[in-house]
Order: C-alpha cells, then structure tokens, then sequence
C-alpha cells in the first residue's frame, strides 16, 4: 500500500459512504461545490512522485550521511550531552508523548503537566528566582521575551536596554531585531564600563560568551547599578554552570532566560531545545509564554493545569504584551526528565568533570605557553593565538573536532558533557601542544562557588535507576491522552497522523549531532534537505520564497510582519503601520502585529461570519495612507472558504497594502488552492499542524513564512550563517539559523511520501470529513457557518448557545463529558465564544468518526435530559464530568447510575468497557489556582489522600 | 553515574537498610555467609573494564559498520521484509511489548494474547488447517516437532520419516540431529520417486529450496500415498506463497509448519523469528509448545488464555514429548500485526508483486539465453549457468546482491518483498543478460492457484491506517503488566532491567539487514560480536568454550545433553544413557533427557529441600556403568545454594558420568562462583535470564551451552557454516548458525557495560534483596528452604500450604489478589506446590520492593480475616481477585467495600488510586477453555455486552 493510504483514514469504500452522507457523488464533486471556482489551483503540484515509506528512509539516510557530526566544541550556547537512553525512548520517541496537544484540556494531561512541573522547578531552583514558565522558543527568543517583560515591568520610562558584550551574538541580533519593531534602543557595552543613565534593563551573560565569570561583586554591581537606575536585571544564564557558581537570584537577578538544551537534549543543527524564562517574586503575573501551575479537582485533590491564561496573546489580542503561543513541550519533557535522572549530584558531578576538562584544558595550553585569555571560567577556554586562530580552528578539524573560531587571534574551546580528557589532548595538540598533568582544582571565582541547595525536591531523587525511570515516565504517559488513543478533533490545530517513518530519522545521530555553528560543510545532507523542502513549501503554497528558520507559528507571524514593514519602509513609506485584522482572527494575529510594530484595526465580520468587505472597503479607506497589512486566516477561523477573498485581496492591494494569509488552515488547501496565487504576498505555515510535525504535548513547532518575490529580501536572516536568509534581511527571528532544525526531516518525509496526488487526496479527504461530520451532528447541534452550497471546509463549528441557554450546559461541559467517553475534546469558544470546532482531519478513519458522532449525538440526548428537567444541570452526568474510576468506590447519590458516568460509550459507540481510558482526576478548578499561584513541585504530601473508601461524602 | 548504577535498582544508602533488616553490616559478610566457601571463585572476572552507555553504544555502532547488509536473494527460508515503522517502533521498540513475561497471568497479558491469538488465526487460515500454535522457534525446529509429532500420532509403528529432497537444507540437518537421538530413520528423497512403505511422516516443502511448485495432482499424490501407509503428511510452506497457491490443508496436510519471518521481521542473521506449527482437526492436542485459547472469565466474558498447559514440557516432565518452554512471541506478534496491517488484499499483492518479479527474472534469463530450472515457482528462480555459478554470484556481490550459490552450475535467485524492476535488472546483468519487456502472467501450476478466502476476521481489514493500527497497539498494550509498570517478582525467571542501550542497536539496519547465509565477510562485525560474547561467557561460567546456537533455554539443554551423549559414545560407552535429574528439577530437564535419548532417574530431595546425596549414592551405584549424566539447578530451584554441590559432582565424576549444571539460577552466581571450576562439564545459560534480553512476552530466549573442553568437540555446528561450530559436532541445534544472533547485542553491551564489578555487584544486590524480601516476609509467611546460615539465594520460597489448609485461600487467590495491588504474581506452585518462590532481582529498587512487602504483608492481614471468620472464603477479596473497573458500577453485595476490592494498595503501599493499573478481565476459567477448545479469533460479536448498567448480577 501507498503511505497516503496508510496516512488516509477513509479507504475509498468508507470515503463512498461518507460522500453519500453530504449528498455527493464524488469528492471532485464535493470539492468543487466546497471550494470557490475563482481561488482554485490549475494543474497538479510539482512534486517528486511519492515514495514508499522505505524509499524515503532511504533518501533520508543518504542525505544524512552527507552531515558530518565531529566533536562539537564551539560554544556558543549549544553544548553537546548524553541523552539518556531511557528518555530518549519512552519519551522522543514515544507516540504518547510526542502526538499529544498542548494542555488545555488539563484533565487528560496531568502527565506532561507533571513532566513541566519538573521543568519549572529545575529551573526556578536553579537560577535562585521563584517562578520559572514551562519553556520558551529558544535562548535568544527567551532573552528577547526577558527585554520586553523588563520594559514592562521596569519604573524607568527609558527606551533602552544593555546588552553584555558578553552576550551570544545571536542574541544580540534577535534582540535588534525585535526591539527595532517596537521602539527599544539596544545598548551593546562592556558592562565593567557601567551603565547609561537611562535604562530599562540589563542582560548579563553568565558565563559570557568567552567563557569568563567574574568575581561575585562584578555581578552583584551591574545589578545593584540597574536597580539604581530603576532597571531590571536579567542573566543569560548556563543552568550546568549553574550547579557549580551562584544562581542569579543570589546575585541580584530578575529574571534569568537561557536554554535547557545541554540537559539531554541533542544538538540537532540548532533545535528544537527549550529555552527557559524565570522570574523573581513579584514578577511571575508578567511571565510571557506557558506556566502551569497547581490547583485542585472537583475532589480537592491536588491536580496541575495552565495557569494564569488570561494573560496569553489568544485572550489579550492587541493588548498582549508577547505573541508568544507555544511553549516547547517536547524537549522540555526531555530536559525536566534528564534533571529528574542524574538528580542534584548528578548534575553536579557532570559539571565538575565538565568543569575539570576546562581547567585541564586551559593548564595545558598554559603550560604549552598559548595565552588564555580569563583566569575564571566554567566550560570554556578562550585561547589567545595571534594570527593563528584559523589554523589552530583547521588543525582541530583535521582531527575531528570542532572549535570556536573568535576571531583572527583568539579560538574558543567550549568543554561539555561529552568531553573526554582524550579530546581534550587531541585540542591541545591542534594548538601544537602536549597535554600533561591535570592540575586540578577549579577555576571558579573566589566567593562564587554556589552554596544554596537545589532540586531538593523527592521527584529529583526518587527516578535514579532506570527501571525506576522507565516508570515514572510510562506512569505520567499513561495519566494523558494523546493521538495514540483516538482522536483528538481540534478545529483551532491540524491534529493528523504523525508517522512513525517521518519520526525515525530525527533519532538518528547524523541529524541529531550537529552544532548550528559547524562549517556549512559539515551539513551537506541538511543544507540540500532545506532546500528542497523550501521549494517544495513555495511549490504548494504558490509563493517564491521559504524562510524555515522561524521555530513556532507566531514567530512566522512576526517574521512576515517584519517583512512587509521592511517593505513597506524600504519603498519609502515608512508611515504605514496599520495592520487590519478581522474580528474573527485568532488572538495571536494581533500580538505579532503589535510586535511588529503595527497598530491593529479590527475590521467586522458579517452575520454569516465572513469578513464584512463593506466595513473592510470602510476601514481602508480610512487609514489608506497608513495602511501596511491585512491579516486574513483562510479558508477563515470559521471553518468556511470565503467567496471574497479574491475581492478582500484587490481591496488592499489596490490601496497599497499587503496581503498576510495566515496558513494555520493549510491543511483544506494544499494541491485545492495556493494562497500565493489567490492574493497573498506572505503566510506563514504551521508545519506542526498541515505537515505532521507532532504537537509534542505542547511545542515545538515550527511556523516557516513563505512569500512572493518582492517581500523575499526581508526575509530572516542570520549573521553567524549567510547562507540562510537574504542580505537585506530583517535579522533572525530565532536563535539559529534554521530554527528547529533536527524535525525539518518529518515535513520533508511527508511531503516525499505523499506526492502531490497524495497532499491533494489528504485535503479533499479533510474536507469529506468536516462536511460529512457536519452532516451527522447538524440535526443535533446548529453547524455555525458554511460557505457555497452550505459546505464547510476542513472543520466546523458546533453551535451550543442555545443549547446553554435552554439548560445551564456549557461547552466546558461537553468537553468535560466527552472524556467519558474517551475522546479529546474539539477546540472550545473559539472563534465563537459557546461553540465548539470540530476538525477531523484526513488521517481519522470512518469508525473513528463515527465513534465520535455517536458520542456527541448521545451526549446531545444527555442534554435533552436536563432540559426535560430529569437531571438538574449541576448534578448531571455533564457537569460532573470528567468521572474519575475512584468516584465509583464511594457511596453514590447521583441521579444517574454509575455505569452511565463512566461507561456511557459502551452503549452509545460500542467501545468495550475493558479499553476505556480513565481520566486521573475530576474537573479542575483553575481559577483557584490562578488565586494561590503555585508553580513548582508540591510538596510530596500532597497527594497523601484518605485511604479511599466507600465513605461518606458521596461522589460529587 | 555508571551504567551499573543504573542497572542496580538499590542506592548504597538503601543497600545498607535492607542489610540492616538482614542482619549484616556489609555485602561481603552477607554473600560470605550465604555462599559456600568451597565453590567461591577466586579472584575477579577478566573482562573488559565498564564502558559506559555512550561508549558501549559507540562500540557496538564500528562493530555495526563492519556488517554488509546486501540486497539478500539467497533464499534458503530466509527473505527480506519491509517492517512496518509502525509496528516496528509500537512493538519491537515498545518495553510494554518487550519487557512483558509469558502470559502465564492471563488476567494482566490479554493484549498479547489478543495478539498470539491473531497470529494463530493467521497461520492456520494460510495453512488451510484447523489450530496453529502461538509459534515455535524457527522453521527447522518447527519441523523437527513436526516429525515428531507425526511419529506420535500416526497408525504406522515404523520409524522412518521421508523429507522432500526439496527441503531446506537446514532443516535436514537439524531433523537429523534430532532424530538420531530418539532412534528415528530420515529418509532423504525425491518425492517423485515415490514412498518407502514403512513410514510414519512425509515432509514436503512448499514451494521447494530450488523454487519449485508442482501440479496440485503430485502434492495431493503424496499425502495420499502416505495416508494409506498409515503415515502423515507435513507442509513446510511458506506463508507468503500461500496467499496465491492452494493451501495444504486443502491438500491433504495433516500438519503445516514453517517460518513467519518474512512477514515484516527483519533477517536479524538468521533470527529470532517465529516458527509456526498447524495441524488439522484431531490432532490440536498434539501440538507442542505453546497455544492461546478462548475462555471466559467470571462475568462470562470472552477471555484468553493458555490452552492446554497440561500437555507441556514442565507437567509432563519425562513423559513429555517435546521440550518446547517457550515460544517467539515478539517475532510472533510482529508477523501478525504484519498481516493484520496488510491484510488479505495487501498481502496478495505484495505476494503478486514478488512472484511478478520472479516471472521476469524468468523471462529474463530465458531470453538471454539461461536456461531456468523450473517452469512453475512462486519467488525463486533456479538458473543453470554450467560451470558458471560461482562466477555469477561473485558478478551479483560486485553489483550488491547476494545470491544463492546452489552448486558448480546452478544459481539460485529469490524475490522478496525488497525487491524491484531495478534490482531484477541488477541480477539479469550479473547473469550477462540485459534486462527486456517483463512478460506478465504468472508461473503457478495450473490448478494450484488458492481460490480458498483467508484472513477474513475483521481483525484483519480493521487496522489498515497507520492511525488505526497505532491505536490497536497501544490498546492491546495497554490491557497488559510488564516491567514497565512494576515489578514482576518470579522465581522462575530473571525478570531484570532490560536497558534501552541494550536494546537500540537491534534496530539498526547493520545488525537487522543480514541473511545468516550470507558470506562470512559481509558479517565482519557480527563474527567479532559473537566471539567476544562466547568469550566473556565462558569467563564467567568457568568453561571454556560456548555455543550461542540454541535460540531457547530448552534448546541449550538438549545440546548440552547431546554433547555428553556424543562424548560417551566417542567414549566407546554408547550405553550410557540415564540422566540423572533431581526431583526438585525443571520439568524441561526431563523432557529434553528424553530428547537426547536419555532415560530418566529420579534422584529425591531431604526434607530441607537439598538433593539427597545418600540417594543420588545409591541411584549412581545402581546405574553406574549407565550413567550418563546429572542434571542440577544451581541455586537450586529452592532458591538455596547447596552446601553439597562439589560432593555431588565428585560422586557423579566418579562413576564415569558428566554434571550438567542448569545455568536457570546463574544471576546469583556472576562474579561470586563459576560452575565450570566447582564441578560442571556443561551449562546452559539463559541469556533472557541473566543477560538481559527480554522475555518478550514469551520468547524469543537465547540459550547459549557452555562446555568444559572434553565435551567441545560435540557442540552443534552448521552444515551451511563451518565457522558455527566443531567440526565434529552433534549437528544443527536450530535452523541459523548463531541462532537469534540479532538479539545478542543485547548482552553484549549488559556485559560490557557492567564489567566484572558491576556484573559481580549484582548478584550479590541480587542475593540481598532476595534475602531482605524473606526476612520481611517470614514474620507472615514461612521461607520454605534456605541454606547455611538460613540465607537463601536470589530467590526465596514462601509456603502458603498452611494458610491454604486453614482458610482455603490458594496460591492462585493470592497471585489474582496482587494484581488488584498492582504487581505481577511471583512465581505459583513451583518448584512446590502450594508455595510462591519471590526473586526480586538486583533491578528493583528498595522502594518497589517495599511496595511488593506491603502488599504481600496486607494480603496476609486479608487471609486474617478469612481466618476469623469476616469473610468466606468464596466471597473474600482474594478470591474475588482481580477485581475490574467494571465491577464497580454494579450492584455490590461483596462483604468488602469496593475500594477495598480496587485500591488496596492505596493504605497498603502508598500508591495512589490514579496510578491504578485495570486488570481488563476478572478471574479466567481456564479448564472451561480446556473443554471447549476455540484457538483462532472469536468472531467480533462475542465481545458485545449488555451496556454495564448497576443490573442485578451483583459484582459476584
């Protein structure tokens, strides 16, 4: 069999009957009733002919042979490590971990809510400060997030931030380019020169770029001097180094943003890797990103949950202060996991031999007479080598190894995990040295060495054997839902197959060793990957140019953002900031737009929820001269192909503007329709969502913009790597030149295996299964929007307004009692506040379908129960919904039996009792915890329970 | 932290608690004390110093690189598969599959069931027969089991069976080994030429080594000829061609047996791969090794289980007639996930697409000019190219195939699944002819084509996306209990941590990819592998040479055995011929005895459990010019290390015979004690024991045979591989040279990662937690044997025979009753019945093992009450045991409170209810199965149930 046939749910004869259900004889003839005339595709795609799934892992290996993965020490920021096997399996490559959905339906993701917990707290105890987020982008988005948090929460008015010389290059670039946007002027100094007058805040590298510490006043100064100023303080921080010297919150810090990458994640050419951002007390309400927090369920018992959510770019739209969506679950899990592995002592013994390999390192050049340049150092030497530092670099290469070159005279060598005292004679010998004795000791700083304790908490000691890890981690992946267990039906993500043949490769160790710095030469296999899935990108989306280095959607955002603003002041009209976005936009939309600088007019929906093209016509005459943009999500967030968009995009073209298609809904377009043919200049796609890059339980993703050629020279780029973006580009958008890197080998997987009939099939199948899903619950809950011919598009939405008014029902509701019956709920209130979004994707065949419809039509006549007064709403199955196995050992006085509560889809889909999945604990009330923010470790105790019995306080 | 660390379940700090409890201040004294003086090793194992996992890793990948892995049309019952990614990473790759025991505990191993049960299905539709077991090891011990179960049950008393000159030459030779040891005539013949008249089996293979298939009139010719000399007639066919061509059964099979292999299991260099073994109606009883039934549980509800276990190996002890334990169920489950992926449909067209390239190559070579052996085949083509085979074959090695070299002029080529238009191309041009126009059409016999329908469960059209599939895995998977979720404390069985670094490597292509009849110098690493395994090996057992042929334990037993019996016989002693085995032995010792043409005396144990040595005296001087051997466990099976093993050997040597030591109980011998310096000629080891593969669920196991030098000369060799063994050797043990040599990386790297001290460090962690677990539990339930100092070993033995007589609670009550606390039972009612034997092993660490005395230390509080008359037995928890979810939503009338019945482990262990493992079914009856024998998939009906509702049947 094709691998479309293995990643297509329906085989033809299920496609036939769910045709017959939309009244269609044909998916041709549904797909042309669906899909506007004026927007469609001429031609197939020009693909290579898909491959078999072996094919392709074959192309693959040979691609990967063509990278060279040699001993990586340049530093930098990316460190190499060990990635404990144990992990490595059960989660990286683990479906239960990898195809889950970032949490929002906390009920059914206490394991990878755990997983952040551990994360938050690794982070929160080792940088000293008290609340740490669930993970950002990467270092350099982490420091940019870090400027924008102390703008914000600093008193001064100053428009200025420092930057430490010390600083990664890469993060002084993104930086620029992000502050240009939004007006902070960035101060790049040498901080033993002080700090200006007027001043927000303040980023110190810690250790710096060159590997130097300072004596603990140093820091405690530039720190004391900020507050001063009434600015901020941030660190850059090493969390390794962290184990050994003082954490930032000890010397005054802030807030501290960094990666977690060394902590087992690989390498992979830059990404993904979890960067991380924490925050002192007092801050943790204006941490930007994910944080989950702690509250309980409907029991009391303890149970984890996304905190404070209010304040996320999806609710604050313009207002937000970050467009930050995403967090990077995945290699968080991995990083959390690696710290709950090796524990405290662990961690510390990696850091001392670390450490030790360093000091030998530096007392063998010394001894050998190369100058080093700083006394006080962690992991890296620099060594002073004048004229020489090339040859030193090419001497190192020779012999497999990798250095720093930092300039014509000086070469950084960055010790890590993988370190051995063998490479490190084989760098002393490309320096043309003899390595001797070590001496020993360290070269910490007096008064530096860290004396405050961490990862004090049981879970850090309890998982030290791998048998004891192996279940931890199977224990929290079975606490979870994810797309191994049945369907996750989101109208707001693409939530298809992740085949098992896209995820193999980025195990292997040819895409996963690579440093994002290594000679261009070094990556062949992937420099030749990115090119051909940069042209296969702008073959579907019908655009000229693809920049992958954006590693979330939002980012993609931002970038084609930042484009059209380059654009648009590059042609000498720098006063158009106006950024037009529908009232049915997503939230995130917004926020990239007011992070690019622009300001956000919302134009209106009509009531049949297209984009009103009077109001738009309104609002672009209003603003033309200012006019920069028009976001447009298509087919739109309401699930439907807009007859207008062809109109919408002459609108704004002819005043001047530019149009933004937002590509989250790629997936009912591909080989259907190209955006860059029907009127847009830039999209960013979702590759996490239409090419099959898991959801990894919450992140990574990676949001790559594609645009038409006039907008191609601002495109990212990157100073340390010209070859991946335009000269005149914006700058970089993420930490390294490729953003995430080491998973671009899933999307190229898919679209080799797919083909160009294959992408067509998987969209008109999409589409089959929206409108036949439509075409089942329609009698039960009014479908909200359709387009042409009363079809929807690859989702739709299920009306429940009325239901709830009728009966106190609430979407939460629904979603809750869907769990029962083992599925994940549909996206909830969005775009439309009390509805729920149904998308079912290509890759969910029909009894699964099916399944789920019986499920919602069976909790639709749970509803007319309330509403003929049978139940009252609060003592309904629906509200007491998700039932937990536990609430059946207790006494029961609900009005409904206990077989209904947790066994209601034996009768309604006819699943068996035996495989259902049980949810680990009742509905959790959020808002509490959002009262009492907690956001590390509860105490073990906690979940101390009663010994359960059939006791007295019933099951509510 | 070292690999041993992590091996290690026990921190040192936890180490010296359980000393503590048992009563020594060190390791030292207390193996000092448990272990006696006289069989001490001295001195430390010389092996390679500890490499760690990254290290190991590195290694095993340059041991990888040095593998060829060719494109393989060797033939010879070996064929190259695509393995599904899916099944390939959701099984083989899963430790919920892997670390998973033999289903002994049908309650917790439904999902492998389920799955053996598919594979049954699947045999025994291809074959056209009525029952397939769950597997047997590999296609030429399969029919060895096959002739000697046709000797059994035929009419006819003569002892000559007639192979098919077309059988596989491995096969032979292995049927020959087997067969000389139980007085068994192997008459080698063209089948054409008729049948000798006194015969009790016919072998026919199917198609034939050279390819060929004959007209349907032949086959059915010769079961007929056979019938009507009372005889039986065998297919070993292969299950692919059997998607297109009549099924044996259809003519006249009485038996079918052959290999799965090419049904998405990798080559691996010959294994493991599961054999199959069916047989028509009336003979299912019969049928060795292992087979799944239907039964019901005590709701009634469709439940499996193992049918038949009276008819085995370890019931029937000498009776037995095969010495079959195991079978190859991760092989096994593969191959059927394999045709449950594919289908009906998908596997005749892979079948139609093989035999089309077989059709070409014909055409081919005919049209160049090469003449083809044979008219009608299905996947090989026999070419004679006179005096020109060798040099055709080395012409297809420059161009990367490897063919089969059948002789001076003939060549053998099969098509597989692998194969291409492309590389049939390749093969013609080694052959000197250019490749034309394929013909098309087919090269089947007229009449044999299969109009037969098979694989017509739903079982086998239901999972065809690879959504679908994935989701059927973690379903079944998750009915189960392996290792992964908790400990499994069997006494029978070494149930240690099998580590992922253990187990990547078996996954990559190098080790994956090579036929085991492929020339020597494409398997470079694997010969470099297997020589330092045998070497290590013979180290730590004190041998001095060791064989890895023998793919199970049962399988090493009877090699060892045979090598004694050559050595008498090379002795000039051929009478010699009693096998002494202990009463207290494994019941396979016997039954491999008899196998090796042994006649088996009892030897009787003292009442504290030891060999009796007065008896042994006077059984030695009884049969003393026919001993040939004794058969010991040691540790004995009682868990006890027996003071007089030294004097034993001494007595047996004396009397001219040889000491087989049992190497079951070896991990509490590594490092402490070597059989071969105190006593034994000959060992087998269980290297899915000791040496970390896993048990897979039930197989594969790898049992290597370690000999003293006298006995060399006669271990097993290959007839296809002189490298595989002595010249002089007994023959083939199984089918490939090094048997499952796929899997042999896995101890490759548990022994070169532990190192002498980490190897030495865990027997002795082993013997402390066997010890710590016996004196936490004597307090509540006798320790039936110990040793001197009342230690016992690695294992211990609790008595339940007086509870049982005072209350009626069984063994079975308490086994069942650990699941409802979430542990796997220890080993049941042997090597005593009545009693469980406990072996914790040295991978659990003191938390999970205190969790395992605390359920253990409550369940005996639950006998209490029993006791005292609270509870009546037949309606007490642990009878009641397992307890389902589902029983909770019924009406309950137990005298327990259901959160006794489902979460006792909660007040007892600490545990809390979320993390609750479900038993999918409550207690088996498995006589009810026994009676009513169903081995092939029940219809999808049978699982339909009344919606659970809180009915009237109560919980009982």
């Amino acid at each position: 069999m094709s691998f479309a046939s293995r990643h297509i749910g329906p085989a033809p004869a299920e496609q036939a009957k769910m045709l017959a259900e939309c009244g269609y004889g044909s998916l041709d003839a549904l797909v042309d009733a669906a899909v506007p005339a004026g927007i469609r595709q001429h031609g197939e795609l020009r693909l290579p002919s898909a491959a078999a799934e072996h094919e392709a892992t074959a192309e693959l290996r040979a691609l990967a042979a063509r990278n060279r993965p040699m001993t990586q020490m340049i530093g930098l920021g990316y460190s190499d490590t060990h990635t404990p096997p144990v992990i490595r399996r059960n989660v990286l490559e683990n479906p239960a971990w990898y195809t889950a959905y970032t949490p929002y339906q906390p009920e059914i993701s206490q394991g990878r809510l755990e997983a952040l917990l551990n994360f938050q707290t690794m982070v929160a105890d080792l940088t000293g400060l008290t609340t740490a987020n669930a993970s950002l982008l990467d270092e350099s988005t982490a420091v940019a997030e870090a400027v924008l948090l102390m703008r914000r929460a600093s008193k001064s008015k100053a428009a200025t931030v420092v930057l430490d010389r010390e600083c990664l290059p890469q993060t002084i670039a993104v930086v620029r380019t992000r502050a240009e946007a939004v007006g902070i002027e960035v101060d790049v100094r040498d901080l033993a020169e002080g700090l200006p007058d007027d001043v927000f805040g303040v980023v110190v590298q810690y250790p710096g770029v060159s590997g130097v510490l300072r004596a603990p006043e140093f820091y405690r100064g530039v720190a004391e001097a900020a507050a001063a100023a009434g600015a901020l303080t941030c660190y850059a921080a090493d969390l390794l180094a962290l184990t050994l010297v003082t954490s930032p919150g000890e010397l005054g810090a802030d807030v501290a943003a960094g990666t977690t990458q060394r902590f087992g994640v690989p390498l992979g050419y830059g990404g993904p890797h979890a960067g991380y951002l924490a925050v002192r007390s007092g801050l943790e309400r204006s941490l930007p990103g994910r944080l989950v927090g702690v509250s309980v369920d409907a029991d009391g018992a303890p149970a984890y949950r996304l905190a404070l959510q209010t304040r996320e770019q999806h609710i604050r739209r313009e207002k937000a202060t970050s467009n930050i969506c995403t967090a990077q679950v995945l290699p968080a899990v991995l990083a959390a996991m690696y710290a709950v592995y090796h524990g405290p002592d662990g961690l510390r013994g990696i850091a001392r031999r670390v450490h030790g390999h360093a000091v030998a390192l530096a007392a063998g050049l010394r001894a050998g007479g190369v100058e080093v340049a700083h006394e006080h150092f962690f992991d890296t030497v620099l060594a002073r080598v004048p004229g020489r530092a090339a040859e030193v670099v090419a001497a190192a290469r020779e012999r497999g190894v990798n250095l720093g070159l930092a300039g014509a005279d000086t070469v950084r060598v960055a010790c890590d995990e993988v370190t051995t005292a063998d490479i490190v004679g084989t760098v002393l010998a490309a320096f043309g040295v003899e390595a001797g004795e070590s001496p020993g000791g360290d070269a910490l700083p007096e008064g530096l060495a860290r004396t405050s304790g961490y990862l004090t908490h049981e879970v850090f000691s309890a998982y030290h054997s791998e048998t004891a890890m192996l279940r931890y981690l199977r224990r929290l992946a079975d606490a979870d839902y994810a797309l191994d267990r049945g369907m996750i039906p989101l109208g707001s993500c693409t939530m298809k197959l992740n085949a098992t043949s896209e995820m193999e490769p980025i195990s292997w160790p040819e895409f996963a060793g690579l440093h994002p710095f290594a000679p261009v030469e070094d990556a062949e296999g992937y420099s030749e990957l990115v090119g051909q899935l940069c042209r296969w990108l702008a073959e579907v989306t019908g655009y000229d140019e693809v920049s992958l280095q954006p590693n979330a959607g939002s980012q993609g955002e931002l970038a084609g953002l930042l484009a059209i603003r380059a654009y648009h002041r590059a042609g000498g009209q720098p006063e158009r900031d106006v950024c037009l976005i529908p009232s049915s936009a997503h939230g995130t939309n917004a926020a990239s737009a007011v992070l690019a600088g622009m300001r956000v007019v919302v134009v209106a929906c009509t009531d049949d929820g297209d984009i009103d093209l009077a109001d738009l016509r309104s609002k672009v005459d209003q603003h033309a001269d200012r006019l920069a943009a028009i976001m447009v999500t298509y087919p739109s967030t309401h699930g439907v192909y807009e007859e207008g968009i062809a109109e919408l995009a002459r609108i704004v073209h002819d005043a001047g503007g530019q149009v933004y298609v937002d590509g989250a809904n790629l997936n009912a377009l591909l080989g259907v329709a190209k955006p860059g043919e029907f009127g847009g200049d830039v999209s960013h796609l979702n590759l996490h969502k239409t090419f099959c890059i898991p959801h990894g339980g919450g992140g990574p993703g990676v949001g790559p913009v594609a645009v038409r050629a006039h907008l191609a020279p601002y495109l990212p780029n990157h100073p340390l790597l010209p070859a991946a973006g335009p000269e005149t580009g914006v700058g970089p958008i993420s930490a390294a030149p490729y953003g995430s890197a080491s998973i671009l080998p899933i999307s190229w997987a898919y679209v080799r295996m797919m083909g160009a009939a294959g992408l067509t099939e998987a969209t008109r199948v999409a589409v089959l299964a929206a409108n036949y899903v439509a075409a089942r619950l329609a009698p039960h809950y009014p479908v909200l929007y359709t387009g042409q011919h009363g079809l929807v598009a690859h989702e739709c939405i299920l009306d429940l307004r009325g239901l709830t008014k009728q009966t106190g029902v609430t979407v939460d509701d629904v979603a809750k009692r869907l769990i029962d019956y083992g599925f994940h709920a549909p996206t909830m209130s969005f775009p439309v506040a009390g509805t729920l979004m149904v998308e079912p994707t290509e890759s969910e065949d029909l009894a699964e379908i099916d399944r789920f419809c019986a499920a919602m039509i069976a909790i639709r006549r749970e509803i007319d129960e309330i509403a003929v007064g049978r139940w009252p709403v609060e003592r309904s199955p629906l509200r007491n919904a998700p039932h937990t196995a536990e609430m059946l050992t207790r006494e029961w006085d609900l009005p409904y039996d206990r077989a209904l509560a947790v066994y209601p889809g034996v009768s309604a889909t006819g699943g068996r009792p035996r495989d259902k999945y049980w949810p680990p604990v009742r509905r959790i009330d959020g808002a509490r915890g959002d009262r009492h923010l907690v956001c590390s470790c509860p105490p073990p105790g906690a979940f101390d329970q009663p010994t359960p019995t059939s006791g007295k306080d019933g099951a509510r």
